[in-house]
């Protein structure tokens, strides 16, 4: 697997150890409602309680306590520089500043301000682009040159994939008798290391990722057994998944993940909102993700032994004041049972 | 204390051995941004996890339990009915579902469609009045008589009093180094229970009781020395608390609780706000009364001795369709540590 692969399990190992005394072991949660719904026993691996309200903290800070041996002595990392607005952008600035290093984000000018802000509040500057994914790479080139930085990429990074791939130690932990993982899929990085560590210690535990209809490249990608991205920008709610997978999340998720299911915008919205109402947890629509594809069709067809299924409820960074969608869902009130 | 007040710590104490095996232990959660801005160690004691989404159902349960044994064998209570078309109506619905009761909620008219939905999906059978109190307590009187039902009030019954008590039993538990308590207080079923609690186990423990300034009959009452309810219906977002306090619950407020701190409209949305944003929690506004009041500047006059503090959240059914509140919010992103 070491070979094949851009992390082993023993990178994981290694994320763990570099993360550990900073980040919140973060609770499982269960619901009777969801239970019912779902006719599974579920268990919710809280990420939204973690550290900068998403999993991102574990593999931004692996990544740049992973800089820090790697320069010689007192020769620490100029800048760290990415171009996510979103989680990784503020999980990368939080671990940043725990090591004093400078951090830049590159945002199109057309992010939402609440995002801007954000970003500030953690502490980064913000670089602005054009919304236009040329515009994007040459700003984050140029800031990489003018700052001495280094890069460190949402998604593809290994050592962001291996500080991912932690989450599943303490599931199997938390969840000795889990059958099965779910797990939202945009560029892949919390799916492929979830994927390693899975499949390197519990093998016969399934690993399902669950993507948007409208941001399907791992759906389409496992169906042609060939790298598809999203052909144009996705429209999604769940704007944590609007990445496609990539050259190094790809074969990891192509071996090692056992399904991926696919879920309509009313479908995530309807998972979100339930989280919400019935579960009082906050959620961002990415994390609803997970929690419509257990409640779809299509998991139906799942063989009823997968009976305990821990579904990452990845984070809770919701913009509030753009909760218009809320209306639009359907709020099935009287058919969900007390 | 027995003789003097409608109930007595082995009230709570039976109300415990009552309840124990139907509700959650709900967890306490903490956060280290909250605790930069309040100054103090800040505990969390969720029970908007708890059945129903609220302390409530603690009450409703013992009150319903109460009535089996007290009635002769197979000659079970024909109905309760209550006219709370809050949480007490819907932990009143659940209770009585548990043990086969049918439940009669009187609301008015005017009561928004998302509050008749919830008491009919939990399967009570609603009854509409007037917007008034007469006609309410009408109504609410030929229901009972129709019924051949039992009136369990939502906070001047004493087993309701001492079924929200159980939960200064946990925090005790729990929390083994708190310094205070504080509880939102309406009609103060819940500031009663946990005050007789807290007094008979740790005496030297605060009950600090919060409110919102637009309804601040317990504050007008502590201060004149003598029951002084609202004049008026008042206007406050936090719905839970619109009661004023009554004769079962004032002595035991009167005597032991130890403080009373009042939030303005505004206080209430940003700790509401706060606590959706940075710890996740789908609070209602009830439940971020107490946590205004700790962020309060009245609050900075208690002594820093008074170090952790647990704050009752106490509920989390939030209408989520009625968020237009959310944007009118100060939100200080920037001011807020990370």
């Amino acid at each position: 697997m070491c070979a094949q692969y851009c992390i082993s399990f023993a990178d994981v190992e290694k994320a763990h150890t570099n993360i550990q005394d900073f980040i919140h072991i973060t609770p499982v949660l269960t619901s009777s409602i969801l239970n019912q719904l779902a006719g599974r026993n579920l268990f919710f691996k809280c990420e939204l309680f973690q550290k900068t309200g998403s999993f991102k903290i574990r593999g931004a800070l692996n990544a740049i306590r992973g800089l820090i041996p790697a320069t010689s002595e007192g020769k620490r990392p100029k800048a760290v520089v990415t171009h996510s607005s979103g989680n990784h952008g503020q999980a990368l600035t939080y671990a940043a500043k725990l090591e004093g290093i400078p951090a830049y984000i590159v945002v199109p000018h057309t992010a939402p301000n609440c995002k801007k802000l954000a970003i500030q509040a953690y502490g980064a500057s913000i670089v602005y682009c054009e919304q236009s994914d040329e515009s994007r790479e040459n700003v984050t080139k140029r800031i990489v040159e003018e700052t001495e930085g280094i890069m460190i990429h949402p998604n593809q990074e290994p050592a962001v994939i291996a500080g991912q791939g932690t989450i599943a130690l303490e599931v199997l932990n938390q969840v000795p008798l889990v059958d099965a993982v779910v797990v939202p899929v945009g560029g892949g990085g919390i799916a492929a290391g979830i994927a390693i560590t899975v499949k390197a210690l519990r093998p016969n535990v399934k690993v399902y990722a669950a993507e948007p209809l409208n941001a399907d490249d791992c759906y389409q990608s496992k169906l042609k057994g060939d790298l598809t991205p999203n052909p144009y920008p996705p429209e999604t709610i769940a704007d944590g998944v609007k990445s496609s997978i990539g050259l190094n999340t790809w074969p990891i998720i192509r071996d090692l993940v056992d399904d991926v299911f696919t879920v309509t915008e009313d479908e995530i919205k309807y998972a979100t909102q339930l989280v919400w109402e019935r579960m009082k947890l906050l959620i961002e629509p990415t994390a609803g993700v997970g929690v419509a594809a257990v409640l779809s069709q299509h998991f139906q067809t799942v063989s009823p032994d997968v009976k305990n299924i821990c579904i990452v409820l990845s984070g809770g960074n919701v913009d509030l004041s753009s909760l218009t969608w809320v209306k639009q869902a359907e709020r099935p009130c009287q058919s969900v049972p007390i």
